[in-house]
């Protein structure tokens, strides 16, 4: 008998899938999703924002005039009007792009993999800002990279921060420079401009994440990187907040040389995204309504995002803070650094409403005393209790922290 | 200057993605697509299998009364009624599944992706049997294994073949063992046993890929290696052949150990698959037609691989064999060994017809005699004229090498 044999029904595993751990996130979101529970935890659209007439409208449609197409195997590609609106679109905005270099992925997830895939070995430097979206974290770690964190502030990353002989090991740099998960911060035009020349100067690939860019509720957004340099940027980019995450379509934008490989490694992860929701996603994206629903979401979450903001001003107490997104879906809350926000989870439910610990954002070092809150899922009168519910956890673990110092 | 940076533009690439080959085959499949070619080359299913109008109604019952089930973000394991429906049908054909060990993947084509990640280092050893389906081969090579060629004749693999070293040290073996992509046989049921016997004594792993065993034209089908051995087993199953390639819906059962490795890699992959087609492929599954629509399928395909069968008899020249099916969607010709089936391509396809060079299904040693031809696809009057031309594009080569021979 071979001595290396693992016991009956242990498998072999990669190395990648012994690194990989459960996540604790997950059991936490189950637990948010109870119905007496107010949720600012999940990264869910409002279930009034999305469009279900037109949906099922396009449906219809696509099933009565294009079954074969919507329902045979497509392309790896995918749907090329659909690549044609995406691009014409981003032109519109500013980025140059023809339909060619767009791959439609099932859902920006899938983009991030594919991205990670074609560009990390084991042991590859990749930068990331931080704290940072979870989900790349997940889909880049899968590829064994060596995480390096990029300091940021209120403005987003700082790239006066930059290591330079960091910047030409790297494979890659990741960034949501608009209304960022989890912070709601955006990165100031004047970043961008020096983080694209910086990165450009010691050929550094900058991945750029927008899934929110299209959320903005306050001011105008500043020029994407990828129009500053799309021979340097892979541009990632989702219908899941603007239509619906359940349809799972996102596209990635990249450069020539890199396309030809993401296109392989679509091919080889699951043939072509599907067809039916990749023509609804095109469906809405040009049935002339597209703007004004996107202008409908944004007051939505402009009031919700707002309201919040009140909520927190009038009820959390000294030694709070939080950002002041101009879009997206998410802000940011520091509490005093003795504040453990895991802890202060279980207090929170236990008054009936959830958020997300902060330390779950960090690749490298998470900091306890921060949480995220979602403004966009609950209702405006649920945003008031739960935001009043916290802030009173909040203040009766104050309470009991100088209880405790006041008796040591 | 660094002098290790990479020129502008150029950026460095994955060892992965450096050995990624662009798929020759993708191109021929294109020109088979051209209207006026009669092609057996796509694996696709007949446009009059597709159950068009059934999922016309159930996805406007699904968005009238789940849209937001569907719409929102979901489970990454998938739809708990789905994997219910999948586990009773699995349990009914006589292997013991429970719903938790069922992972809903966008396609099955996720499902290899998925495994290959979770068990394949740079250099591990792989089983696979010759000649095999590449879309297998594509995801498998992803992640670096040394392929391993396991031999097969007429009645599939051939286990006393198979080395018991080679089985210690290899991290899985792939295998179709119904109706196999490209040649169509079937394995039989005393090497079935045969196989899971010699794997569960060596701890290989075996990894049983299903699209095709629900379409069976003749005869029983051999009960499932997974049914044979659940915790040795994993199986990977799809909806594109049976409903509709175009809705991305498949899974992979798996012992429990592996399962949560997976799951962990299909959340970092696309989070989960769409909410729609999961949908669908439950409510055509359990409305109590499906059973009635295989049978439709059935007779459709039973009579088009039949007919197929009888075209070749008639019109091929001596020299040339093929297999005979009991199911699926393929049938592998076997040419004298001088002709190379992919120069062949040309000639068939100048007189109108297309099919797939065998070379490209292999992992290791191509064979350039053999070819993969689809009977689904076309209509029966096509693979009257389709299979006449193909003959006389053989008969035309082989007339040009006898020339030849006695010229020279």
């Amino acid at each position: 008998m071979d001595r290396h044999l693992p016991p009956a029904g242990r498998w072999q595993l990669a190395a990648r899938a012994q690194r990989m751990q459960p996540s604790a996130l997950r059991e936490l979101l189950k637990v948010a999703e109870r119905p007496d529970i107010i949720s600012f935890a999940g990264g869910l659209p409002s279930p009034y924002a999305l469009p279900v007439e037109r949906l099922q409208a396009s449906v219809e449609r696509i099933l009565r005039h294009d079954a074969s197409g919507a329902l045979q195997y497509g392309p790896s590609e995918g749907y090329l009007p659909l690549r044609e609106a995406i691009a014409s679109r981003l032109t519109r905005q500013g980025a140059g792009i023809s339909p060619a270099q767009v791959l439609v992925t099932t859902g920006s997830q899938q983009a991030l993999d594919l991205v990670a895939r074609v560009l990390i070995d084991p042991g590859s430097r990749v930068l990331i800002e931080t704290p940072t979206y979870l989900g790349a974290v997940q889909a880049l770690a899968q590829y064994e990279p060596v995480f390096e964190e990029v300091p940021a502030d209120a403005a987003g990353l700082l790239p006066e921060r930059l290591d330079e002989a960091s910047m030409r090991h790297a494979r890659l740099l990741y960034t949501q420079p608009n209304f960022q998960n989890p912070t709601g911060r955006t990165l100031a035009h004047e970043r961008r401009i020096a983080l694209v020349s910086k990165a450009m100067r010691n050929g550094l690939l900058l991945v750029e994440d927008d899934p929110y860019g299209e959320l903005v509720y306050s001011g105008a957004t500043p020029p994407s990187l990828l129009s500053m340099a799309p021979q340097g940027v892979v541009h990632l980019g989702s219908f899941s907040k603007v239509i619906a995450p359940g349809l799972r379509v996102g596209y990635v934008v990249a450069p020539d040389e890199l396309m030809l490989k993401l296109l392989q490694a679509k091919q080889a992860s699951d043939l072509h995204t599907t067809g039916i929701t990749q023509r609804l996603a095109h469906a809405l994206l040009t049935d002339g309504e597209y703007d004004a629903h996107l202008d409908a979401i944004r007051q939505r979450y402009r009031a919700q995002c707002a309201l919040m903001l009140e909520c927190l001003a009038q009820h959390m107490p000294e030694g709070v803070s939080w950002t002041r997104p101009s879009g997206g879906m998410f802000l940011w809350v520091t509490l005093p650094a003795h504040i453990d926000s895991a802890s202060l989870f279980d207090d929170a439910l236990a008054r009936g409403v959830a958020f997300i610990p902060g330390a779950s954002f960090h690749a490298v070092a998470p900091k306890a005393n921060t949480m995220r809150l979602t403004f966009t899922t609950a209702t405006p009168s649920q945003i008031e209790t739960g935001i009043a519910r916290l802030a009173q956890a909040i203040k009766a673990r104050l309470r009991n922290t100088e209880a405790c110092l006041s008796v040591s």
